[in-house]
């Protein structure tokens, strides 16, 4: 699945054995005390490929049956990406994990949106209504599981250039959040806390600006409620300098299948009713409104010429529902989930 | 249910008497060769209150089992609708009637996006910057059926009046299209046939500039199709005159039982396969794509505060589906919708 890759990696071996290792091994300081022959972009592109695999295997481990179907695809504007879906299994009904690494240029409309947010991009500024080249390679991540009580979860880590006046900029983005149709604490808290870990060893400042701006994120506006319990979320982030951010997003990837794994092992196989399951896909109704209208990923990715939708739109559960004006009986556990959705709560 | 509406229109009983006597007659000429002492907006909003009333009812009787829920609502910010949903009936999955007749002060944001479509609103490009008092009333109708053969139909008929310098600026807009999982070409020509005479009626310019304008309007931009087989749509009218127009769109309501209801009574008894079922929920999951990224009344609704969001998104299916990288089989019915989808074609 990864010849194309393979094929172009064959002229420098030595290199991405030695990143290769550092990535295997999940430590980060060999890669970020030293200054590195190896660009960032070909780091991270081998990066996510590695975190690809290795999550595909993780899940079809846990689902016990389904496979991921792997589709390698080519976009004709530049770069190429891997798409790995596992669809009606038993565990899972659909999980995507998606790996894209791709090229070219930027329209002023997309320049303006990013430098208008006010991170390392903001230079960009000065370039008024130019084309301006960029890269951008990232993994991104959605679980949807048969079980109501499995909760729903969508992790996404991606690293951008673009190049202007001869400089580069570069910045990462991610994040991964959880998405319950029923409330279980002990769940959501041990999501938070193993996010918080792998954010702490980096700086104690991360994890509860990053939660916050998760719960600021997530949010179905016109329902006045959050898309789930929360997690991380960040954008623009280059500092203290790439390569300690790199190092950060690497050991969020890796914290996904401790954090997310043992909450599905404990609720897969937890009895429910038919009015449960019908909860369950209003919520992945909820789920879809959120993805189709707020999601800057999404939109981003409608709206490039040559992107490859099925990749896109991955996200989107098997199934969904829309019943008119249903409202969940007061002091049901549906809701309770509907109280937090309304009001965040600190998980760690 | 007209309960408030009731209550202010007893005042004037005489006039009301005799707009609703043209309406009820289902002519127009009386109407549009006077003067008016009523004003536009009452006329309007007394229009798609009746005409709400006879459409849930023949949608009743169609489905013989199935009874419409009626919630009449009212907006903080000024204005009341109602909403008629009928949910899991016999022949229909889900079917909404909703008609609202708001006020209240246009964002400069909005009047920028109404003034930049170059109709009636272009005089607004004056105002920059400034909030404008609106008047909106309008019905609008989808029903989705059961029976994967029984295509999906909507509606939506409306009138907005903006005021700006003391003068008033008002129009029309609105269209009815039909959206078939399985493609019956006498079904699409019958759609069309009842439109067109509508149109036809009318001018015969109408039909062929607003068939096209709904080919053009309904396209699932990320898809490269369309999100069914089309009818009529246009907006910004208001000419020859305000009253002409009026009495158009009246023609084209009225022509939605006859166009649409035939349909069903010949697709709800015809047998259908688990599979075919499965396509019909492919469908739909197009339809919510349409509706949550493109749909102008649908974006306008979700980010006007104090909407009726349960109103708003009642247009989406009851169940949806979204399988990865769903292919039909070359030649198959499914595959022969698709390229009908891809290259709109003329019915009428």
């Amino acid at each position: 699945a990864l010849g194309a890759w393979a094929h172009r990696a064959r002229a420098r071996p030595v290199l991405l054995v030695v990143a290769a290792a550092a990535v295997l091994r999940g430590g980060s300081d060999v890669v970020h005390a030293e200054p590195h022959e190896e660009p960032m972009r070909r780091r991270m592109e081998l990066f996510v490929k590695e975190a690809q695999a290795q999550i595909v295997r993780a899940l079809e481990q846990a689902d016990g049956a389904g496979r991921f179907r792997r589709d390698q695809w080519t976009r004709p504007e530049g770069g190429e990406g891997i798409s790995c879906v596992l669809q009606d299994g038993r565990v899972f009904e659909k999980a995507g994990v998606m790996v894209s690494v791709v090229h070219g240029k930027l329209p002023p409309a997309a320049v303006r949106e990013m430098s208008s947010r006010g991170g390392p991009a903001r230079e960009l500024q000065a370039i008024e209504g130019e084309h301006l080249p960029f890269f951008a390679a990232g993994i991104s991540l959605i679980v949807h599981a048969h079980n109501p009580h499995v909760p729903t979860v969508h992790m996404n880590y991606r690293y951008f250039e673009v190049e202007a006046a001869g400089r580069r900029v570069a910045w990462f983005g991610g994040g991964a959040d959880l998405t319950p149709s029923y409330l279980v604490d002990e769940d959501a808290e041990h999501f938070h806390r193993t996010l918080k870990a792998a954010c702490d060893a980096h700086d104690h400042a991360f994890y509860p600006t990053y939660k916050k701006a998760c719960d600021e994120y997530f949010v179905i506006k016109h329902r006045g409620e959050a898309r789930g319990v929360g997690g991380i979320f960040f954008d623009d982030l280059a500092s203290p300098t790439v390569e300690r951010t790199f190092s950060f997003i690497r050991d969020c990837c890796s914290a996904f299948v401790p954090a997310y794994l043992p909450i599905v092992q404990r609720r897969k196989d937890t009895p429910y009713t038919e009015a449960q399951k019908q909860w369950q896909q209003l919520r992945r109704g909820r789920y879809v409104e959120f993805n189709l209208v707020y999601d800057r990923g999404t939109k981003f990715g409608l709206a490039t010429p040559g992107a490859r939708i099925e990749s896109i739109l991955v996200s989107l559960p098997l199934t969904a529902r829309w019943e008119y004006d249903q409202q969940p009986a007061a002091g049901s556990a549906e809701d309770r989930l509907l109280q937090v959705l309304r009001r965040p709560r600190e998980w760690a």
